[in-house]
């Protein structure tokens, strides 16, 4: 399978699709955002970055839904107001929206810009009167963050949330996962170092990449879905694979799935821990570390209009909506388009049997970075 | 009509689609080749533009067909010819892909952009051996060319053929146009001052974003539909929509259409002289024009392969799918899509007449600018 033409959230506006099922995504930006914040005062105060005139920012696997603009906007507003408190000149603003070949750009260019745009124009003259613009210029960038996307020494900030976590490919050397679709309890050792080796591959080619794109002293902030244990095959980033792999399984053993479509079915997803992470970015050389940090979003708070206070009534159907959302092109790809409402129906009932007896979490690693080599 | 909402050239791949009905498009790009070319020479041999290591080029109205980076490609050619000749280091490219929101961005996203990049890389290695690559990165940028689109002086060359005879609306006071959908020899005067003007406002606009947009010593190299002819109502400029006209009236007269219908409706175009081009950057003042200069192309000789000295076996038959791939979604829009299968028909009916007796071009406006204010 070629992850870069199978991956993509699920598209079009419909009950499934990613646009209305990301509210996990969209908790995540908004938990991150003192991060982001304090990334950006750093970036704005430092001598050494000196945008000036125009500030150019990047926002890695923007996916096309509520969430694809929020982060850019969340940036722009802490822009605003640092500008407004030290009475500083607006910059222009370069944005740049990345993600896979097959994102569904139209819809962000036709539809979700057009609103986004009369959103920040009436920000603009609510604060600075009828006749304040704001200059913010678009772009759509296609193609793998695995690769170079920017020129050189061109961007002053990058911004990649729940993205990362994603490999470029299915890790080769998996022939003896079998019955699972992830790391498991159950999966040998040869299968995690596999999975362990694609993440250090891509993250250093990540890191090397973006290290030649942004300014010295640019910033870059990142959320993944990640882990605080050193075992890759912790509970805490396993569970959900692991209850999607034991619907595909119950379906196997009932014969509406065929056993070796599903052993050499796997999903191209690692969940490091912050020490993983630390080691690569060391390794790699051109970033300090401003700040790594771990938080959890608890599965029972998802979809629960965005107050962590709040549990919703049945958690387990938003998060299994969201699952879905993310995960249907890889499973229709894999074992074809008949099978996948049975697939998360199954899947469904998992998650809520587990939810009723435990309160499980999603871990997210959060690192912020400055240029400096 | 808002024209930013409906202006888009015919959608998807089929048989009136504009991916294949664009070879006048092409031919004028391979006809103004020598002038960009120049351009190029000027810009690279230029110590003041210095682009080093990074060359930011930008397409605007780059609709979504073979054509779309047909012009790309070829300054990119020129540019690694430059290079080879004079042994110089190639800068990495940065291109910009504007059009409208509405044009379709996925499909120059996910197939047109990975059939580009597989050809380059292959014309990379035949040229310098298999280890050659080219750093080429590709940006979507959706908007009018009528406001800004990029960040101050943050390009070097900008190109644009065949779009900016469309205007950013239709111009007011256009009431007393009866029976014409364009500046035609029985217009009054008030339509003919009611399109030129828009043409000045429109073009003048453009320049002044441009002029921000690009660096100093950077260049422009433009192609408009236009005239020799000091006359707007000249018929080297109106007959094609003229010959429409003819259609739309015949089937008025048959109450196929209603008058008032057809009363209201005009195509957001000005097609003008090189006298009103070169007062236009001469008032606004911040190009110097390199050339400015008129080139034909014979109504007979689009399709005939790119070949000039070939004419085709029927012209008209290349020429009317051209005309309906650009103008049918105007025509639908304004009059349903129940009719617009028969208004084509009688459309290419009236050109046929037209080429047996006589032998109409269209005539090309191509300037070539650079900032020097």
């Amino acid at each position: 399978m070629e992850v870069m033409q199978v991956l993509h959230m699920n598209g079009g506006m419909g009950e499934t699709s990613y646009a209305n099922n990301s509210l996990l995504q969209r908790m995540v930006i908004l938990m991150t955002k003192p991060i982001t914040e304090a990334a950006i005062t750093a970036l704005f105060s430092a001598a050494d970055t000196a945008f000036h005139a125009s500030l150019a920012i990047a926002d890695l696997g923007c996916s096309s839904g509520p969430n694809t603009l929020f982060a850019m906007s969340e940036i722009i507003t802490i822009m605003i107001n640092l500008c407004e408190a030290t009475n500083s000149k607006l910059p222009e603003f370069q944005v740049f929206l990345n993600d896979l070949p097959g994102n569904d750009f139209n819809t962000i260019f036709s539809s979700l810009l057009p609103r986004f745009q009369e959103k920040l124009s009436e920000q603009m003259k609510g604060k600075y009167g009828a006749s304040a613009t704001l200059s913010c210029f678009f772009n759509g960038v296609p193609g793998s963050f695995y690769g170079r996307l920017f020129a050189r020494e061109s961007l002053h900030l990058i911004y990649s949330s729940y993205s990362l976590h994603w490999l470029s490919q299915i890790p080769r050397g998996l022939e003896g996962n079998k019955g699972n679709i992830y790391i498991a309890r159950s999966s040998p050792p040869e299968v995690i170092r596999a999975y362990y080796e694609q993440f250090q591959r891509d993250f250093s080619t990540f890191l090397e990449c973006r290290g030649q794109e942004l300014v010295m002293g640019g910033f870059m902030v990142l959320t993944l879905m990640g882990r605080r244990s050193d075992d890759p095959s912790s509970k805490e980033c396993c569970s959900i694979w692991e209850l999607l792999a034991v619907a595909l399984n119950q379906m196997v053993s009932e014969g509406l799935i065929e056993e070796e479509k599903l052993d050499s079915f796997n999903i191209p997803n690692y969940t490091p821990s912050p020490k993983e992470v630390r080691l690569e970015v060391q390794k790699q050389g051109s970033f300090s570390i401003n700040c790594l940090e771990v938080s959890e979003v608890d599965w029972s708070k998802i979809g629960s209009d965005f107050d962590p206070n709040v549990v919703s009534e049945d958690g387990g159907y938003h998060l299994s909506r969201c699952i879905r959302a993310v995960a249907e092109p890889l499973v229709v790809h894999h074992f074809g388009e008949e099978i996948i409402d049975e697939v998360f129906k199954r899947c469904k009932a998992q998650l809520a049997a587990r939810m009723s007896t435990e309160n499980p979490t999603f871990v997210n690693v959060v690192i912020s970075l400055k240029k400096v080599a």
